[in-house]
C-alpha cells in the first residue's frame, strides 16, 4: 500500500492531519485558501513538496467553488502571496506561486474569466500528477545510484525527518528512494531518526515504514553517528526544503550534523529533492533565511511538559548543509548530480544518470 | 544555591527522585541496600558518581540499622555485588565496591564485628565528602584550562546530559566546570542538549541552570553542530561513565556525535570525570560493554506514546568516544590531561596543571 495523505477530486480536498499521527488517522476537509494556509502553518501538512501541492489545491478548490468573482487575477495573486507566507523556508510553494502567477497572467490576456478559472485549475491538477511522477523518478535514480556502489549486497539506509508519502503528493523523495530499494528487494534495513523536536521520524517515517513493511529501526537523533559506526550504513539519504545554486541545502534541523557524521565515517550523503526544490536564484546557503519556531516545541510533547520551567530555548526549524558534505549527490527527477553539476543540470546544460 | 540531591545523616538517607523532576521535588527514603539497588536500576538516581555514592550510602544505612549480624564481611560482599549489577556501564560503583571490600577484609582481621561496622560506615562517609571536594577541584581545573585559551573573554559552553549536583554527591563534573566559570563571572552562556531519550538535559541540567541562575539555552541534540557554527561555542564539556587507559570514554549516547561535530568545527572537546571514573584495567573503548535499554524510552514520553506502533527500536544507553576526538583534555581532580597522558598521571608518573 501507499499512504494517501492528500485526497483530491475536482472541487474537493481532504488532507490527513499529520499532527494526530500515528495514533489517529483523521482526514480534514480543506475548503478554502485560508484552510490551506492554516493547515500549512500549524503543520497538519508538512514537507516542502506537500506544502506546495496542498497550498495550490486549496486554491483550486476555492476557485472551483466560484471564488474570485470577476477579478480572478487579483484573487489568485493575493491567495498565492498568503499561502507562500505560511512556511517561508520551503521554496516549493514560492516557486509554484511564481509559475502559476505567470501562467495566470499569460492566460488572462486571451481568456475570459470562466476559461481562465478552468485553465488555472487544470494547471494545478497537472502539478499534482507531475509531483508523483517526479518522485518515482527520484526513487529509481537514487536507488540505482546507491546500488551501483554495492553491486551484490542489500543496503542499509539512514534517513532523517519524513520525506515519504506524507511529505509529498505521494511516493516520497528520500523515502521514495528507500521505497524503490525495497521494491527491488535490496533494502536490508532503514534506520530513521526520531527528528526532534517535532518527531516527524518517530511519528511519520516510522508509521510509513510499518505500513509499507520496510525492515526499519527507530533511533534518537543523537545515535546516528554510533549507528554509522556499528550498523554498516551504506548511505544517508535526506530530503530538502531548498537546494541553492552551489548545492548548499536547507533541510530539517539535524541534517547538517548527520552530514558531518557521515563524512567522518566515509558514508555517502545524498539529498533527494525534485528540481522544484532547487532555487538557483540564491548563490549559496548563507542567503537562506532560517525559520525559528516556538520554544514550546522543545519544552512540551503532546501538551505534556518535558523541560524545566524557565529555561530559554533556541529552536531553529532548519539548518544548511554545505555542498562539500553532500558527498553522494543530489538526487532529482532528472538524475543524480554532484553539487557542482547541479546548476548546469537544471538549466539543461548537463544530463547525468 | 546548590541543589541537594542526596541528604545523608548518619543512619538516614534520602534521595531526590529524579524521575519526577523538573515538575515535582520529592525526596525518598532509602532504608536498605535493596532500596538503593532499585533507585539506581530505575534511574531515580543516575550519573556514575552519584550511583556509587548512593549505592554505598544505602549499605551504610543498613549497616547502621544492624544488618549483617555476625557475618558482616559476607553481608557487605553480597550487598556490593548486588549494587554493582544495577547499572553495569558506570564504573564508579564497581571501583568503590572493590576498594571497600579490600578495606573490609583488611579491617576484619584486626577488629570485632561492631568495630568493623563503624569503620566501614566511616569509610563510606569519607567517600561522600571526598566526592564533593574532588568535584570542586575538577570545576576549578577545568575552568582555568578553558580560560587559558581565551584570556579576556567570557565563554560559551555546550554540554550534554546531566553532570551536576544531581549526578554527583554535589557540585558536579562537567556542570561543575560550568559552575566554576559562572562563579568567576566568565560564563557567557551554557547550551544544554535535551539528551534523548531520557531528557536528562531538558529535565535536569535545565533545572539546575535555572536554579543556579546560569544564562542557559536548551537545544535538541540535533542542533549541536548548528549551535557550534552559529553561536560561538568556546568548548564542549561532557562527563563520563567510564574513561579507559587510552582515554577512550564511555558516556551518555550522543557524546560521540558531539565530539565529531566539535572536531569538525575546531571546538575543544573536554571530558570531566573524577579519577574514580577512570578504569585503567581496560586498554581501549572496544572493551567496554554498552548497556542497551528498553524501547519504551523512545516510543513514549512520560507514558504518552510518541512513536508509530510496531516500529523496532535500538536504544543503546551509552557510546564510546575515541580518545582522538577528546581534543581539549580529560579534566580530573588531579589536573587536566591529554588522553595520552592519562595513564601516567593517574599512576603518579605525571603531574599536570
Amino acid at each position: 500500500m501507499t499512504l494517501e495523505a492528500i485526497r483530491y477530486r475536482s472541487g474537493s480536498l481532504q488532507i490527513l492531519n499529520q499532527l494526530l499521527l500515528p495514533h489517529e488517522t483523521v482526514y480534514e476537509e480543506i475548503r478554502s485558501v485560508q484552510d490551506g494556509y492554516e493547515a500549512i502553518k500549524t503543520m497538519k501538512v508538512r514537507g516542502a513538496p506537500a506544502i506546495a501541492i496542498v497550498g495550490c489545491l486549496s486554491l483550486a478548490v476555492e476557485l472551483r467553488a466560484g471564488a474570485g468573482g470577476d477579478d480572478l487575477v487579483s484573487f489568485i495573486r493575493d491567495s498565492l502571496c498568503h499561502l507562500t507566507s505560511a512556511r517561508p523556508t520551503a521554496v516549493n510553494m514560492g516557486r509554484a506561486a511564481r509559475e502559476l502567477m505567470e501562467f495566470t497572467e499569460n492566460e488572462s490576456m486571451e481568456k475570459n474569466t470562466e476559461q481562465l478559472r478552468d485553465s488555472v485549475i487544470g494547471w494545478i491538477e497537472d502539478m499534482l500528477e507531475r509531483d508523483v511522477n517526479d518522485n518515482k523518478k527520484i526513487g529509481n535514480y537514487g536507488a540505482q545510484h546507491i546500488l551501483s556502489g554495492v553491486p551484490r549486497d542489500s543496503v542499509t539506509i539512514l534517513t532523517h525527518c519524513n520525506t515519504g508519502s506524507l511529505a509529498t503528493a505521494g511516493y516520497g523523495t528520500a523515502l521514495g528512494v528507500v521505497r524503490s530499494l525495497h521494491a527491488l528487494g535490496r533494502l536490508k534495513r532503514l534506520y530513521c531518526t526520531e527528528t526532534r523536536p517535532y518527531n516527524q521520524g518517530a511519528r511519520l517515517t516510522a508509521y510509513e515504514a510499518v505500513a509499507e513493511g520496510f525492515p526499519a529501526t527507530l533511533i534518537t537523533d543523537s545515535m546516528a553517528a554510533l549507528t554509522m559506526r556499528e550498523k554498516g550504513i551504506t548511505a544517508v539519504v535526506v530530503g530538502a526544503d531548498r537546494v541553492v545554486a552551489n548545492g548548499d541545502t536547507a533541510n530539517k534541523v539535524g541534517t547538517y550534523q548527520l552530514a558531518i557524521a557521515a563524512k567522518h565515517h566515509g558514508v555517502p550523503f545524498y539529498v533527494a529533492a525534485p528540481s522544484t526544490s532547487c532555487d538557483l536564484s540564491l548563490e549559496s546557503g548563507r542567503d537562506i533565511v532560517i525559520e525559528e519556531r516556538p520554544p514550546e516545541e522543545l519544552t512540551s510533547i503532546n501538551g505534556v511538559p518535558v523541560a524545566a520551567p524557565g529555561i530559554e530555548v533556541w529552536n531553529p526549524a532548519f539548518d544548511v548543509t554545505p555542498h562539500q558534505l553532500i558527498t553522494g549527490g543530489i538526487i532529482t527527477e532528472l538524475g543524480v548530480f554532484l553539487p557542482s553539476e547541479l546548476q548546469a543540470a537544471l538549466t539543461g546544460r548537463l544530463t547525468a544518470l
